[in-house]
């Protein structure tokens, strides 16, 4: 058995360690739900009181220059490159995960227009879904979702298929798809990938130009740390830019924006694939938490987000009787999460978050922990366990008031 | 001649004069930019302060409940529905302006199915037409935009047109459309038109229900002082709810999202319009913007705007030559903001700025100068022109250092 001096050893030699105080994290709560919302970076707040005080309160319209906000969504997404394998132009910050999945969709049917199927997976996070859908509905027909089960992804590749969206890591289980392998398989039929990296970029390496990837889309508000509703990301394969008139041809992706013509010239590059003024407060809070993931080693995020991983599992069938696991035993095929199943789920994670523990519940039966290697240790992971151990032993999540779903868990 | 004493006394009397101190401006600056963007409230640091370092540090996840994050889109809309005749129910605050336009013309096209085409003016804000642009490539051919003089806008309207899109307030000139009358016009050939109320939510009473309207979108950091980049807004009439499957049909918009459901089934009402996750610190700082707003009296807010620059077309023609008015005359055709043209707009406008008034150049030749009632005084005219005469005495705007043009102004 695993015991606590075992993992105060391990967090004493965590090369990582270090990074824990760059968060602010509530006393005495263990954090496993930074796969959903990250933690809040130290200097944030700091951050946002300048843009606000003196950027925007003192500087005004000019700030646009002087403050170099006009250049965020670029200066940002050539930090999130860094993080994905991307090269600094190829990337752009902006809008959210479900708008750019509309803007990757709609370019790689400009690639393949004599093609009507768009192809993802069952069981997905349901915006990539979903965006498909409403692309459906608009093209009257002419385009056809296409949703087949993860182990029928494979056969469903045909030369119909204009675009594959699929998940890098999937919401629920954490199991990770093959990138190079399903890129190469899909070109090899002349389909463009879009790969989904939310619960990817920050979490592993990530590296699409080495799989020849063409699209990309991710999320800034979980792994990246960059607050509430933060700013998500799109990556365009340099080799695309040029064939692809965006189809949300906002003035910001106008190659003159401040000439205000009449008709629109997509500007070169992945600036063409800017839409609306950007969400300059957003930047900011994104900016902070990518600056810390960047100074942090990510073959040494991705050792210990397996560690701390392995390290639960193993407590967890130990320590417990009547879970499941449901993300992936092998390391190397799991993200930075693990899910495990109760029948009574839902109410065991009420009473874990009520002892200080905050993971999530996803119907009908997953409890979903995150392991976010620059704010969560060895330690924290026995502590979740041992809670979980507790509460299962002295049934108290059986109380009533762990039992009322809210709206929104 | 208008004499100091004489805008001075208008400011004694003036009954908004109490929301100046509601707004952080820096010392001895004229804003009259509060049209592109608008001014810092008091209290919007503090409130992201709290956001930040309360919310999302200390209840982080739970923040979407505790702290009613997940409401926001619908809370905002509800306020910014007050300001503009529409119901709660009608209005959705988020994503970009934009964005909001592509939802709104692919609503537009579902009540419409068999017409092809989506008209708008020349001229007007770019990203208007450009929206519509994308749209059809998007469609193959099927959809066709057009653009026509604003002259000529009434005769292009027939029953091939499947929406008519127009900004209420002119971004340059400021020239009002007759919303009740253009949308009659349209409606008794099927038309239903999209009002964009970017230069106009906040700057004068907008009724879309007395009008009758179907959908329109504004910005959230114009009139409304939400911040750069601040989530924008969308109206679509409730007759016209149940009949449109959203195009952007996100996560945010499906009737159970946290279900997690593989096929999309859009919410009831204006929820369906909801896509993404929503931008939250955007939207608090929205939304002290929007609380000031709401307590004031939008009748007294028209009343001086009108005022604002009656006096400033007055002071302008009487103290300066070579400009010529770029905007109505008569007030009742003129949003919040007046133009007026020199060959030399663009080096007048730095020397101005320089000598701190800031207003905003528009090419080729037009100075654009925006009134806000909340924050901008008589005596701030008057100051603006005197200071502007003054520089066309001395000539200083010859200097080499105004005529160097920035990337973005």
């Amino acid at each position: 058995m695993t015991s606590l001096d075992d993992v105060r050893a391990l967090d004493a030699q965590d090369p990582l360690a270090g990074f824990r105080n760059r968060f602010a994290l509530p006393e005495g709560v263990i954090y496993l739900d930074g796969n959903s919302l990250g933690a809040r970076p130290v200097g944030v707040a700091e951050r946002l009181d300048s843009v606000v005080r003196d950027e925007w309160g003192e500087d005004l319209i000019r700030s646009w220059n002087m403050h170099d906000w006009i250049n965020a969504p670029r200066r940002l997404g050539g930090k999130i490159a860094r993080l994905i394998g991307a090269n600094a132009h190829e990337v752009i910050a902006g809008e959210s995960t479900s708008v750019n999945i509309f803007k990757a969709l709609t370019a790689s049917l400009q690639l393949n227009p004599e093609r009507s199927i768009i192809l993802s997976e069952t069981g997905n996070f349901p915006t990539d879904a979903y965006m498909m859908e409403g692309l459906a509905v608009l093209s009257g027909g002419r385009i056809r979702q296409s949703l087949v089960a993860r182990d029928a992804l494979e056969d469903a590749l045909s030369p119909d298929v204009a675009a594959l969206l699929l998940t890098h890591t999937h919401y629920k289980s954490g199991s990770l798809h093959n990138m190079a392998e399903l890129t190469a398989k899909a070109q090899a039929l002349g389909i463009p990938v879009i790969w989904d990296l939310s619960h990817s970029a920050g979490a592993l390496p990530v590296d699409l130009n080495a799989c020849n990837a063409d699209f990309a889309v991710g999320c800034g508000y979980k792994y990246l740390n960059g607050g509430p509703g933060a700013p998500a990301f799109l990556f365009v394969a340099q080799r695309h830019h040029e064939r692809i008139f965006p189809v949300l041809s906002g003035w910001l992706g106008h190659a003159r924006p401040f000439d205000f013509d009449d008709a629109y010239e997509p500007a070169s590059g992945i600036d063409r694939f800017q839409c609306g003024t950007p969400a300059i407060l957003g930047m900011a809070a994104l900016e902070c938490g990518l600056d810390i993931m960047l100074e942090a080693d990510m073959a040494a995020i991705r050792a210990k987000s397996r560690a701390l991983g392995d390290l639960f599992i193993k407590l967890v069938e130990t320590r417990l009787e009547g879970f499941e696991l449901r993300s992936p035993r092998n390391a190397d095929k799991r993200g930075s999460q693990v899910s495990i199943a109760h029948e009574h789920g839902y109410a065991i994670m009420q009473a874990l978050i009520a002892r200080g523990v905050i993971g999530d519940f996803r119907a009908p039966d997953i409890l979903r922990f995150g392991f976010t290697p620059l704010y969560v240790g060895y330690e924290d992971v026995w502590t979740a366990v041992d809670r979980l151990a507790s509460i299962m032993q002295s049934g108290e999540w059986r109380q009533d008031r762990f039992n009322i779903r809210a709206a929104v868990t």
